[in-house]
């Protein structure tokens, strides 16, 4: 029997911030409040609303009388809390705060669980409340509790997502208009797609936040931001894009994170966030525009994919308002959610663990022997090539340059990267362009 | 604290059925124990598994000790009962059976939930255990639950899928290899992609009862078997394959649940089964092979889509010990998942309904004047003309054959329908070849 929400008492639900996300998790409240009062068995009530500045001007749908400066106090009277402020602080002394206080909590708050989730996570378990998390990761995408719950029974391999909006935005428009880097995160920010200050997004911190999260999931292991090998995108050129086109690839900013063999023969995981030449018939490749997806190998499943709005106000605020439901409906029934999983605790590996196939692109000299040279530089280094290309063009002053690309097989990262410099040394090659790996 | 499985006493699971599904399910608590163990807390003791012949050949990793013909008594010593056996009876007997004795179900059953559900649901409610059944629809695909779940603080709109993995190989072959429908069903049986007696895929009604299970939670209504306007895919030609693509379409066959307004302006939902014609860039078009896709459009998520293998004995077995490991965490922790939301109540409208674009095929008369005879026809009925095509081509005997092929506009299926009767009954039509809908 779903209690009645004409007999179960109300829940008292908080919000701690105001932003795009905190405004429509306010907007649903207020107009879905009947729906959400069938399906929870209680009516969710909100008694305020936390924010850094009570005066500003908010959307209409905002109750003035509930906004408060005083969080501190506010989720001290709460049964659940939801949390949409970001930042480090104060969002970490205040969960700790609401889950001392019995409180539920309910975030989408990536950076400090990247960094101090297994604290959050000891002590809402401590408290005997629940933690949940959905809109942490990819927005609306259901892909947090899919892992953590369906997956449960499975055996997670590997982890490739699209999990940044602005930057997938940002390639995918380079790609379709053959523009360059900053003109088209000039561009996003006009549109909305991009912050102000865009670092977080371009230099790859939020994709490598998400990363830690998916792979703590994943992998039953504790993986924080700092075990993230991190590349962005602004490295990327007009001409990678091209590139990639060119060889049958799309480009992409992936989070990666996949168990893996280390050099000694160590079981482990390696996590990443960097550009990848993705195989233009590959699901990824297909995520356009501001779309996130994520793909998930999986022993027994095999292939999945999620794909969905990571982000922007209303998708997030679907993925909190699912964990909200979720949270009141343990209140109001009983249960609880799962707890922090990190008994495999498998060391992280080193970046150059990884193994992939590689592109290589280098500017060479025109003439006859260079791809001898290059082909035994790295037969030394014993990674063998798969396919070569080499184009000559003019530059900007008329002179001819050759560009080799050059794929490799499998190798390990770090054989490349040793490869990379003994090519680079060499008296043919005028420079190594971009060296990416490929899905 | 995740309690310890050196401390907790074992869970009992017995598994009903040992075919594909239930093989694979029985090799992951074998081989998957210890992972198992640490993820719910407590060992998983397989105690029994129901068969219908003791004397059949197994896999290996079956212990032919647990093997029973006797599943009436094994329901009655499990604290969790996985049901992969199929069928109405004597499967709804049991799962009735073992909630009555207090066991938690896991269930694969599309058809007796889609025929019966509201009873097991009833059941389980009412002896205070949980019933599962991410596996009942799109096999490893997490979509149950995150449509049960995290999309309860949402409101669905509609929900698209590729739910058939049979009929999905089938059409993408026929588009593929310009093959007709009985040579590619043919060699889909040869390849073990159809069954001996391929009824239950080709004629939609596997698909049908998915729809059913998805309408019901994404609406929070019952909607049965018996609620779904059903047509499968033996009515298509090699023919009808060719004019998709020459259309800038896919052919797949969609099981569609979406809310929709009826003639007297009720607010209601549809729920049907049938081939559409796909416009090539949407995501559903890219969905390969026997793989499976279901699109979901929400008010706050937009759009979502979960892609992934639907059925096989593997990929299934990761929903089914998803869900295994959700209900043995409750024991061992407490809660317990959703019951049945069906407060909405919303009412099935009649399949005429529907609104769509359609494209119209017609063998028309080879002069002049028969699209003015035709589209006059559409005029009077009120279903205006998006697109029109028309070919002359020679048929077998070498005469000249005219085809028409009209996409219309938005209208209701009842419309067109009657639009159809109408101009088939003009003597420039020789024959309404083809009727489907557009997305």
């Amino acid at each position: 029997m779903v209690p009645s929400p004409d007999t179960h008492p109300p829940l008292r639900v908080a919000v701690l911030g105001c932003g795009v996300v905190g405004t429509e998790v306010v907007r649903r409240l207020v107009t879905d409040g009947d729906e959400l009062a069938a399906r929870v068995g209680a009516r969710l009530e909100l008694v305020g609303i936390g924010v850094r500045d009570a005066d500003v001007e908010r959307d209409p749908v905002v109750d003035r009388a509930l906004l408060t400066t005083d969080a501190t106090s506010l989720v001290e009277k709460a049964d659940v809390v939801v949390e949409v402020m970001g930042g480090i602080e104060p969002a970490r002394t205040l969960l700790l705060h609401a889950v001392a206080h019995g409180a539920g909590v309910v975030t989408a708050n990536k950076a400090l669980l990247a960094q101090d989730g297994p604290t959050l996570y000891a002590a809402a378990d401590a408290a005997g409340v629940d933690l949940y998390y959905e809109a942490a990761v990819a927005g609306a995408i259901p892909i947090v509790r899919p892992v953590r719950e369906q997956l449960a029974g499975d055996t997670v391999q590997r982890v490739l997502g699209i999990v940044n909006g602005t930057t997938n935005y940002v390639l995918d428009t380079m790609t379709t208009q053959g523009l360059g880097l900053d003109e088209v995160v000039a561009e996003a920010q006009r549109l909305g797609y991009a912050e102000a200050d865009p670092t977080a997004d371009v230099e790859g911190y939020d994709a490598a936040a998400k990363a830690a999260i998916l792979a703590s999931l994943a992998f039953h292991t504790r993986v924080g931001l700092d075990d993230v090998d991190r590349t962005g995108i602004t490295g990327l050129s007009a001409d990678d894009v091209a590139w990639a086109a060119r060889t049958g690839h799309v480009l992409k900013l992936l989070a990666v994170a996949e168990r893996a063999t280390g050099q000694d023969g160590t079981a482990g995981v390696l996590v990443r966030v960097q550009p990848v030449l993705v195989t233009a018939d590959h699901p990824l490749a297909s995520v356009r525009g501001a779309f996130n997806a994520v793909f998930v190998e999986a022993e027994a499943a095999g292939e999945l994919m999620f794909y969905g709005r990571g982000a922007g106000g209303a998708p997030t605020s679907s993925a909190v308002l699912g964990d909200l439901v979720q949270v009141a409906r343990h209140r109001v029934l009983g249960g609880k959610g799962p707890v922090e999983s990190s008994y495999a605790a498998l060391p992280v590996l080193p970046a150059g663990d990884a193994r992939s196939r590689y592109q290589v692109r280098l500017e060479v000299a025109d003439r006859p022997g260079v791809l001898a040279a290059v082909a035994g530089a790295l037969a030394d280094q014993g990674v063998s090539v798969e396919a070569v290309r080499q184009t000559t063009a003019l530059d900007a002053d008329g002179r001819p340059v050759a560009t080799l690309v050059i794929t490799t097989h499998t190798a390990t990262e770090r054989a490349v990267r040793a490869t990379v410099d003994v090519v680079d040394a060499l008296d043919a090659v005028h420079r190594v362009v971009q060296v990416l790996p490929v899905l």
